[in-house]
């Protein structure tokens, strides 16, 4: 599978097959900590712009690669393309992150959403997809990801970021079965636009379940992790028939990981709260594990970045089934040179557990 | 122990002796939600003088005890007494929480930091415990508390609150003897601190780690839970010679309850993420555990609330050694009716359970 790409190390570790030295890139790698990104942001005039204009998006999704010997692209998107889609009205507001004018707050409102068409109405993602391709001539796989149905409800319902999910967590407790509504609408939108993606040319698909962990775990099973393997099953080969290897990422799920293990993934994302080498022994050889250095090591220096990445290679040890990245996403006050530094430092320090 | 309690049990539950029916006590319980305890903020003008003014700390104390057959009072006050004590200049910024004025960043600044003397620098504190053991007259046990030295130590660092926090982890991986050297004298002011709360009458102790949860492993282990740990093993017997149970909380530790378990308390505290039936295999009968109903159940109604407790109780199952309570502090917009909706669910079907 993917013969063309000229790196498959991500592929290969996403499959648990034998690679030279592990897997390295980033969560939001294409973001605010580069001097580069912030200067097309600014051409964009706003997030949402850079989002819709394909060429803006190839551009700051090539950008970390032109710096750092990176094992992968990511798409550059946001997890709240579909609710915009659905005409909630998405807007970012400077310092307070997203915001919809038409919240859903009830049972009619949620009735009244429909799927949008991935090709249509999301169009311009799909041809960012195929931009960022041609672009990448197969230098690196290009993953294609999603929000998860409940990360993406709890916006939708909120209206913007929210520490406490009063009003989303309100709905689950109160109106199970009109959460349950709205989350299966964004189970079936979220896989056609996944399936779009990878018809569009993702090499691997990744499932964002930013919100998760905040959820009891009865909760959890229920409304989050049940519907994340509903997208999992119902993904689609790519144009070769191969299998698009796929990640779901709970952060906060370190307490869910044998569950997690069990949703059809074939790797699972794992922040910086859990040892991974313990994750490893957890799920053995059912997923492969991507993770997991606290993004907070960045803000040190060389020389701890190295001894860090050393300590989190050594946990997960020898073998197959490792993609290297962070806990969490980059923030955007850390210094570009230490991810250099991150970066070379896995490359290097990986190469005798290949062995 | 503690002979003169007209309800002891809070203190029996935490020793894992039997009770005629579970104890419940809410985190933040005299707290916005309160109209009530609205009105004395208002009255104190601001929250610190709030805190220092022992009369109306202890007029907030006993003010859901009015309201809520409750079985344990927690003195009003802050995490941050100690840094402010220090000289840290502490304020709380409407909507933006607490402010230090000079934050410690450096070797130098935290060499200068001294402990204060609990009788004289926290007088108020002292006096408020004095006061509020009077106004109970043995009614319900008082709970004492403090933050934990890590906890305490990312808003000396950082200034304020933090998402990420940067400069304290920074701090931490760049140079973790100078966060060592701030970790341990944090150690020896909490503890001296806890040991005048004893001294002045507190009946329970309680260490919150509010920010334990962020960090990793094995930064938990090193700057967090050893600390905690010392602190737990220098507390001394009250006045009569007897033992006063501790309780331990790290928001987000679900991932080292084991550890935790043996950090010398006699209880933890179990945020609402985790199951507490599965926590309870895992801890055995080393600790009594305090929790962990998710705060959000609230905004719900009280028959939703009535459900997730039953839930939270069958879970926990027969037997000693829970403490009900949120997993989490209560929020400033939940319904007062709410709140009594829970602590009678709580006595009333979890009789059954102690038979």
């Amino acid at each position: 599978m993917n013969a063309e790409l000229k790196n498959d190390r991500m592929i290969r570790a996403l499959l648990r097959q034998p690679v030279d030295m592990t897997p390295v890139w980033i969560m939001r790698q294409a973001g605010r900590y580069l001097p580069e990104y912030r200067a097309t942001r600014e051409k964009a005039g706003d997030f949402i712009t850079l989002c819709k204009t394909p060429e803006l998006a190839c551009e700051v999704t090539l950008q970390p690669l032109a710096r750092f010997p990176l094992d992968a692209a990511i798409l550059f998107s946001d997890i709240l393309t579909i609710p915009d889609a659905m005409g909630l009205g998405l807007s970012i507001v400077e310092k307070q992150g997203p915001q919809f004018a038409r919240p859903v707050r009830s049972k009619a409102e949620i009735e009244k959403l429909a799927m949008p068409d991935p090709e249509t109405d999301l169009g311009y993602v799909m041809d960012a997809v195929r931009l960022i391709r041609k672009e990448l001539d197969g230098s690196v796989p290009l993953i294609g990801f999603a929000g998860s149905p409940w990360t993406i409800a709890t916006y939708m319902v909120e209206g913007q970021s929210s520490k406490e999910f009063s009003l989303a967590k309100g709905m689950l407790y109160e109106d199970p079965l009109t959460m349950h509504k709205l989350l299966d609408l964004l189970t079936r939108s979220i896989t056609e636009y996944l399936n779009a993606q990878i018809a569009a040319g993702v090499q691997v698909v990744m499932v964002f379940d930013s919100w998760g962990g905040a959820l009891s775990q009865a909760c959890y099973a229920e409304f989050s992790l049940d519907y994340m393997k509903q997208i999992i099953a119902g993904l689609n080969c790519d144009a070769d028939g191969n299998r698009v290897p796929s990640i779901v990422f709970t952060k906060g799920g370190g307490l869910w990981l044998d569950d997690i293990a069990n949703a059809g993934s074939d790797a699972i994302g794992l922040d910086w709260t859990m040892d991974i080498g313990d994750a490893r022994k957890q799920v053995g050889d059912r997923v492969a594990i991507q993770g997991n250095l606290d993004t907070a090591v960045l803000y040190s220096n060389p020389d701890a970045i190295r001894q860090e990445v050393a300590r989190v290679l050594a946990s997960y040890g020898q073998g197959n089934g490792h993609v290297f990245n962070l806990g969490h996403g980059i923030h955007p006050g850390i210094n570009p040179d230490n991810v250099a530094a991150l970066v070379d430092a896995v490359h290097e320090l990986s190469l005798p557990y290949h062995q």
